[in-house]
């Protein structure tokens, strides 16, 4: 734990690489593009999979699991959806491997074990779960169907990051499907509300909800909902989104349904999904240049107690008072670690702790034997405090309910501190290299503008804002009307 | 929910194929040998997931995530492995599709696109964890690493059976490194123990602990432990297993630490796993001929309350009944439902509950009224009593507990009757024809005669027991002396 992370001011994408590393989120592996995540890592994902698993079902909603693999006539049914992911695909094109005749401890490839058609490694699932509801759907009683999936998928990307751009990744991807325009949309934008729910009260991120522009939809969506964070560097970052798919895949894949009244019709569907991304975006949203800074909802270790202490009578003692603290403190299902490791010095264990982000540290020593008072270290805060050891558990569970509370309004004001309305493009073009964040700007509605604005500023629209008020003006680029404020920036 | 099942008696075969479709647990895929696992199986494996989750945690068990490719060169490292698993092996060779250029609708693998080296899309992850723990180990401090993994992986079946065998299916992977070899084994002694434990308690299913004889081992392990189940056919189904893998994946993969005398060492290994394999399990365990039969241990929903009514006003008096029960028994944690459909009949719901395995099904209807009963129906005996309405929240989780009981005695009274002791070869296929189950039989202990036994009978040893008393004798097809009976039966 000697190691030092690049300081965010000097380099704030080196410090994120180093971070992601040193708190022992995930590493990359030898497999070109795809991470290993590792336990601390994997054990953040987990609580984050339990609180959306348990928000997904309180909403009607079942989990199931379609394949892996879609054969390639199926994934180009829904023409759009293939063509957006076509160049990303990881293709399985043989069955078998054999001995090389040449060198019989190695293997090749068996050519007579060629597939009669390629399977492609799902990018998303859209084509293979709405070849099987079609099996699934004949009447309006079979509707609506929701279903969510945990998984992994593959997006063969060329630049890839940890957590924010690998090319497999975990996700989970809901897909339902609807009698009625009407309560697909109303599915679509429920799910958004969760995301931006579960972003905000459990994860401690600020989000803008809105809709994606056509040029930034989802490939085969009539709509896109999406959640937009904003990260400390001053770029944005998509956390979700929830597709109103329309009749797209219903009509490419032949799926009607039989109403009460008899009339045959397409069926409606949605899709959103969030991923192991979100690791990436609570990083960047918290942490500082000591290392990870977690909200305690998302924190595996919420409490770690740290025992200080020279002679074994000093050991003995200080243990008996830590024990007392965790097992109070299990009862109130705080999760608490006494790490009584003998091969680390406190010093090491603090840098460690601090540096994976655990929200509070306790430490006894020996003076607090006497005065009866442990040291207790907010993560958040960096700020530290003595406590009587009677108050430990009564006040523990306030402070973290305060962390929590406190991360996200940090988070909060320096998002809203990086909001900028502007009105000449002069002042875009400034605002985005001197301030960064979102700016809030009039645009006239036309792909053509946004994809100028983007070539010159690579600043993108991140959302339509759902919320807010509407106020109309002028593009900011060609003058012409604009019915609402968008906001840009750069993004991840 | 008209349809029956073909009865057991006639067709077994067909009885778990029918009744894996009709209970909504899966059904093929239109992908070659995968399956998509339908919310009704899905959320029993959850349950499944969840237990053995608590286990593996509780056992100083953390969960980490790994890629699901694996490089040719990294796959074929340690030989045996490889080896073992090379004709299954699903091959991604390219990584991006394009238009075709004679059909403008169509994508093509693009040519261009080829990868250097092939991707093996895991059939099991020792090679690329192995390849990864190299970087995590140096000293004796940095073990043991205790890791386990929920994932997908491909094994490319020619035959394939819904859960039973699919070329993809879902499980989880123990992968272990030690200091020690004693640590080790006791480690893959532990995790088979804890299979057996919640094969036992939990799915209600006895097991023999045992380890597998050299030609029935795991690819590259020193010693494979099993639990080994018995199905209602007579056949015997590998439910679990774990491996000790000695330092074969150590030495290929050159990971050495360093012990606190300062010697270097290569480090020790267990793999262990269980997957939706399981499912199919317990459906040949419990099921009958009107469907599946959950312990309610598994069963996502423990009661359904089923209102029988003609009036409206006798509707809303049962309502208010059943309601009141699901108040008070979900304050139990009891998962239970009020299946309230209005566009079915109480038969057909009867139908259906009982094929999806509910444990315990409540009707209320006007007589139940004016009596104040409720009538519950157990699924495990079928048998239907009328119960106090007052009695219901004292009695249901008693029930419950009867039922997890009953089916673990009734599967074990069947299983320890269809083990059977023989002495001559005669005996031996008279037994294995007429009879089927375990057969308990001395072996003299080579691949030989284990191979010359398979090929006159198809049935294979299934292990090696672990506990019992170890009674010398004679093999039983070449007469030469044997330390202890093994166990044979035809096997899924």
């Amino acid at each position: 734990m000697a190691k030092k992370l690049t300081p965010r001011k000097k380099d704030y994408s080196k410090w994120y690489n180093e971070l992601v590393v040193a708190a022992d989120l995930a590493e990359n592996s030898q497999v070109r593009g795809c991470m290993t995540i590792k336990p601390h890592g994997y054990a953040i994902w987990e609580k984050m999979q339990r609180q959306l698993d348990d928000m997904f079902k309180a909403t009607g909603h079942r989990n199931a699991y379609f394949p892996l693999f879609v054969p390639k006539s199926m994934f180009e049914t829904e023409e759009k959806n293939a063509e957006g992911f076509a160049k990303e695909c990881a293709v399985v094109t043989h069955y078998r491997l054999k001995k090389d005749p040449e060198n019989a401890s190695k293997l090749i490839v068996d050519p007579e074990a060629k597939l009669e058609e390629e399977l492609i490694v799902r990018p998303t699932s859209e084509a293979i779960i709405w070849n099987t509801y079609k099996g699934w759907i004949q009447s309006y009683r079979d509707l609506p169907i929701k279903i969510n999936q945990w998984a992994n998928v593959v997006r063969w990307e060329m630049r890839t990051r940890l957590f924010l751009r690998t090319a497999e990744f975990l996700w989970q991807e809901g897909h339902t499907a609807h009698a009625t325009r009407e309560e697909a949309v109303e599915e679509a934008q429920q799910m958004n509300k969760i995301y931006a729910d579960f972003a905000e009260h459990f994860m401690g991120i600020p989000v803008i909800q809105g809709v994606k522009t056509e040029s930034e939809r989802f490939a085969g969506a009539e709509e896109t909902y999406c959640i937009e964070a904003l990260m400390q560097d001053g770029k944005a970052l998509q956390a979700g989104t929830s597709h109103f798919l329309g009749q797209n895949f219903a009509k490419a894949f032949e799926v009607k349904y039989t109403s009460s009244e008899g009339k045959q019709d397409y069926v409606w569907a949605t899709s959103w999904g969030v991923s192991t991304r979100l690791m990436g975006a609570l990083i960047m949203t918290h942490s500082d240049d000591n290392g990870l800074v977690l909200p305690p909802n998302l924190a595996p270790v919420q409490v770690v107690i740290v025992p200080i202490y020279k002679t074994q009578e000093q050991h003995e003692k200080v243990a008996a008072v830590a024990l007392d603290l965790v097992e109070q403190l299990r009862k109130l299902n705080i999760s608490v670690e006494f790490d009584n490791r003998d091969t680390q010095t406190p010093g090491w264990k603090f840098a460690q702790h601090e540096m994976q982000g655990v929200p509070v540290r306790i430490a006894i020593g020996p003076k607090d034997l006497e005065k009866g008072t442990v040291e207790v270290a907010r993560r958040d805060t960096l700020a530290k405090t003595f406590m009587a050891q009677e108050e430990v558990v009564e006040k523990v569970p306030i402070l973290m309910s305060e962390i929590q509370k406190n991360l996200f309004e940090r988070a909060r004001q320096f998002r809203d501190e990086h909001i900028t309305e502007v009105n000449s493009f002069e002042e875009f073009k400034q605002v985005l290299k001197e301030k960064g964040g979102f700016i809030s700007a009039h645009w006239d509605g036309t792909p053509q503008t946004e994809e100028k604005i983007k070539q010159l500023t690579k600043a993108t629209i991140r959302c339509i804002p759902l919320e807010g008020e509407k106020e109309e003006g002028k593009c900011v680029f060609t003058g012409a009307p604009s019915a609402q404020r968008v906001l840009f920036a750069k993004a991840y």
